[in-house]
């Protein structure tokens, strides 16, 4: 029986375990990377390790989230990740550098090689053939002290391309046809896997755009196989020595199949607030826009920009709208001002942003209030943009340049523009600032701002768990709602205890102060509890504020596995419909659980009620381990280095 | 006897009065601009004027200051001020077309006119040979109801140039030089007027650097002649009809001459936290540099960009230093995208932000804790970086770029680099980011969003002031310490009531609750109280929080004009050492107001010391009318529309 491509390089870096669907394995990480905003708290974990330097081929420390800098907080931070990386052996990319995934992409992604990101959108590599994986920063601290990476192996969805995009279609526009046809769960517990005569068609960059937004579904990751274009992609950066062809066997078997005609495809868009509520923009092109941003993981390549500055060109940006651009790296931005590219963005009225991930984090351009905003960004989640009443869609470059001139949302199939974007003869790397670590690590002295805190540590789990119900939520609760990670919040990524007084404020701005109040508590949530960014500090927050457990009708994946780090226990309804049973405020129990968690079956007393519930923990044995050790960070002290 | 160029412009522009120095004229203003962090307040006065339209030949509203955008609050701060422009007849700029200083420069300005602004750099526009003065909100807002502005006759300062600046000195090091010799309150009261042989050495922007900072002395305004380097200017902007050349009679008399042999001067530097603490930078070279920061409404022209290009072309900013650069309107940072300079500051390493204010007003790039930071602004206060315990040097271009690379403060005399920069054939103006204002205006809708609260107004004056010394204070305290510009605060200069939380807050956290505490009351300060921006909100904080009377050695003459304007009375001791006789928390009292005012002589009851203080008032009939009424908005409603 034939390997899908996912399965082929995960065996080549099996560690421990079987290579069996839903069988915990161990794999070697090649490559690590982290961001600035998890990645502090990343490298206070590595340091708390007591390791001398990375085990990984290569582990690099970007610095993307916090560049606007509006106190000491971010360059403080800055500084701590760039002495600790030069400590470690880790390459530091400085502000200014560009975004994580795209600057991973151009620099050091290799065909069939894995890499661990504490940073959700990490499967960009998977446009170059890469097992890119989003996780938590004590798995990517891990990662760096031991070259390992827990995880149970995943089902694959194959979806099968065929066909080509007609003009003015994108790879935007695949993942929000596929985010439409599987939604934001969809890829829950699965790798997607691309192949067929259509993936052809598709540059690198167009790849990665879809491994980028396949985070969006859940997906453990997304893979493209690595052929001609990818060859074609390293060369042009310069790396022809990295390539290697892979795919999948041609007789693979996969867990299921969406089959997906490209010509069939036209341009579409993500409604808010979720990126699978996806329509067509012709639908509604009457819609009036405030503001427009183009950038992010998702959209910021050469190409993407390319594309953008041919639409705009000799033409004027409307009165009405601001539009914003922001390159995904300092080569791109380069590029495009050697090529007379960025030059027509700014004569149409463009506003240049740093390289960064921006406002797609928040991290400025708020739109007004009430404001549409058009983004090519991956994530529409109620509250990102930093405005509360701004209704985000999600679309193409394509879409967003188009509709910057109209000032209306416009289908970009009616303009009279040649789009042939050629590349680059040779896409010239900028390893400016980039901060290679010093052949003497030793004497390197790590630097700590006062805004850095130690980040909270759990205890071991005793036998019996008690207290009240501080907060009862619904359906689809993103990692943003836990733990809102807005501009006024980012520079206090290293500092847990000012953080925490702000989670879950867009929900109940009570509930810090009701678990200060109570000493901690349980929290009751609905299906997909935790979607979204990978951010350890929607476990940390609440760690720090004593919840012992998390009860919902479903997790999302990687913070099941946060909260499993920080030592908070995660459990499910046996049945979905006792979530009516429990009350906010209920007195709750639950006994005997260093026995029951191993049987899977967990039984909770709520005394309010009277009534016993049952609950249901999915866990490796290993996952129980880490709980009764009372996190992580604990476990790998004593049971990893 | 022959007229200084001050004087003859305005005796051009005399509505009322008698030129004379020390006596209150009216002049016509033929041009006001405001930026966004005055300027909703400006739109906010001038619409409770309810006049139809701007009386000025032009009035321009820019977007500046806050466009980072980390809420709503911004956005909705540009809609509004985009909305009411469209509605009076005022062009409007959008955020990403640059700093209003640099814009007005390349696309309005006129020898020979007056210009009035609500930002204390307008004299910027004295590098073209205008009268061009930095004033408070609601005089700006005066000048658009009614085209009048009201001052005091200045005196005028003659700065003679001769010689020609030594290669790696620039127009930077001559106003750093004028400010170690005048110091930062060496310009109160008076116009500051360069001639002389080395005058024609200098471009207009070089003279627009010096006028720019002029501010720095506290001078009203700074003026340069109109002479064929202005021609090649204006031709460059494709303006070349809007010259007219202009200078001083030949036989003018000064109140004062300062000479200056430019051959002299060497790259000089403003310690912190003042710019006037100034050094030649060779002396203090080995200081360890952490950022570096270009840009701002002194120093981001195109030549000085060039030559920052010039000096990091082929060369790598030192991994230490975290360089940006922010070009100062959206068309300079298209030619340097054209031209390959920017190309050259990225593949150098360079962060290139949004053509803004940025950094130099603390939206942006804090340092570091305890960093050294060197920029090419205009100011180094303290705390204004974002950062309270980072060190800012203020330094031209070239010293900033040297320094760039080498990680140390550095004398760019030691570079082997050409720097002969040629402007280009012509400048090419950017109109994509300007709007102009519709012909039917009367059904513009304006759009207000709700952090946009209505300004404070004060009552008519009584007879008697009574209350407590609230805040004692030291010499030289700066708008900056009054009402913090930082970059959480900005948001919110259109809401004086939450702005007036922070007021004092680098000095006294305590101070706001204790007005309230105590209904309001007096200040005390010491010499130059009020220097640093014109920001009106210095003054409407207080009135919010009840202040009556601001009791000070001396004052900065923006600040006085607003405190007028905002009816709290500005009086000075008549024997300065009487300073001392006040305590904080002491209770006083001012009798016979209304009578005293006109004879400059009032009495303050110190009820605490029993003591008798003399006090002299110094202000014109109309400011005591002003005050009487309570405040200018009051003034003018009644006696001028």
């Amino acid at each position: 029986m034939g390997l899908s491509l996912a399965y082929k390089v995960l065996k080549d870096h099996l560690i421990e375990g079987e290579l069996k669907q839903g069988q915990e394995i161990c794999i070697k990480v090649d490559q690590t990377l982290t961001q600035d905003s998890t990645g502090t708290m990343v490298y206070l974990q590595l340091e708390a390790m007591g390791v001398e330097g990375v085990k990984t081929d290569l582990s690099v420390a970007y610095i993307d989230h916090n560049t606007l800098q509006q106190g000491f907080e971010n360059a403080d931070d800055h500084e701590f990740i760039k002495t600790v990386a030069a400590k470690y052996g880790i390459v530091y990319s400085k502000p200014g550098n560009g975004i994580c995934h795209q600057l991973q992409l151009e620099n050091f992604g290799k065909p069939g090689s894995t890499l661990l990101g504490s940073d959700s959108h990490t499967p960009t590599g998977g446009g170059l053939g890469m097992i890119s994986i989003g996780a938590g920063g004590l798995d990517v601290a891990v990662a760096m002290a031991t070259g390992k990476y827990f995880m149970k192996v995943p089902k694959v969805i194959n979806v099968k391309l065929s066909g080509k995009l007609s003009p003015w279609v994108s790879a935007k526009d695949i993942i929000l046809h596929v985010l439409r046809e599987l939604s934001v769960k969809g890829g829950v517990g699965k790798i997607v896997e691309y192949t067929g005569e259509g993936v052809k068609s598709l540059s690198v960059t167009d790849r990665a755009t879809i491994t980028n937004m396949g985070a969006e579904l859940g997906a453990t990751t997304s893979i493209f196989p690595s052929d001609s274009n990818t060859l074609e992609y390293l060369k042009l950066q310069g790396r022809e020595g990295d390539w290697k062809e892979i795919s999948a066997d041609a007789d693979a078997t996969y867990d299921e199949v969406l089959e997906i005609d490209l010509s069939t495809l036209e341009p579409l868009v993500a409604q808010p607030h979720s990126p699978d509520n996806v329509r067509p923009v012709k639908e509604i092109i009457n819609l009036k826009v405030d503001q427009i941003s183009i950038g992010s993981c998702t959209n910021s390549s050469y190409s993407d920009l390319m594309k953008v500055a041919r639409i705009l060109k000799g033409k004027k940006v409307h009165p009405d709208v601001s539009l914003s651009i922001a390159p995904g790296s300092s080569a791109i931005l380069k590029t495009l001002a050697e090529n007379g590219a960025l030059a027509d963005m700014i004569a149409a009225g463009a506003r240049i942003l740093e390289c960064a991930c921006g406002p797609c984090i928040g991290m400025g351009q708020a739109p007004k209030t009430d404001a549409i905003s058009l983004r090519t960004f991956n994530r529409n989640f109620f509250g990102r943009s930093g405005t509360e009443s701004a209704q985000v869609y999600l679309v193409s470059p394509e879409v967003a340049a188009a509709s910057a001139l109209k000032g209306y949302l416009e289908d970009p199939r009616i303009l009279d523009v040649e789009l042939d974007i050629q590349m680059p003869e040779k896409f010239e790397r900028n390893d400016s600032l980039f901060v290679y670590p010093p052949a003497d690590r030793k004497s390197v002295e790590v630097v700590m701002g006062p805004n850095i805190k130690p980040f909270p540590v759990n205890k071991a789990l005793g036998e019996k768990l008690e207290g009240k119900v501080v907060l009862k939520v619904e359906d689809n609760i993103t990692t943003d709602h836990i733990m809102p990670s807005n501009a006024s919040l980012l520079p206090y990524r290293s500092n847990i205890p000012h953080l925490a007084n702000f989670s879950f404020s867009t929900v109940d701005k009570e509930f810090p102060q009701r678990c200060k109040d109570n000493g901690g508590g349980f929290i009751v949530g609905g299906d997909n509890y935790g979607q979204g960014s990978s951010r350890e500090h929607a476990a940390l927050a609440p760690l720090y504020l004593g919840i012992k457990a998390v009860i919902t009708k479903s997790f999302a994946r990687i913070h099941k596995a946060n909260l499993i780090n920080s030592g908070i226990i995660p459990l499910e309804f046996a049945d979905a419909s006792d979530y009516e049973k429990i009350g906010f405020m209920d007195d709750v129990e639950i006994g005997d659980l260093l026995s029951a968690l191993p049987t899977g079956k967990v039984m909770l007393n709520d005394k309010t009620s009277g009534m016993s519930i049952e609950l249901k923990f999915e866990g490796s044995e290993r996952d129980i381990e880490i709980l009764r050790r009372g996190g992580y960070l604990n476990y790998a002290k004593s049971n990893l280095i």
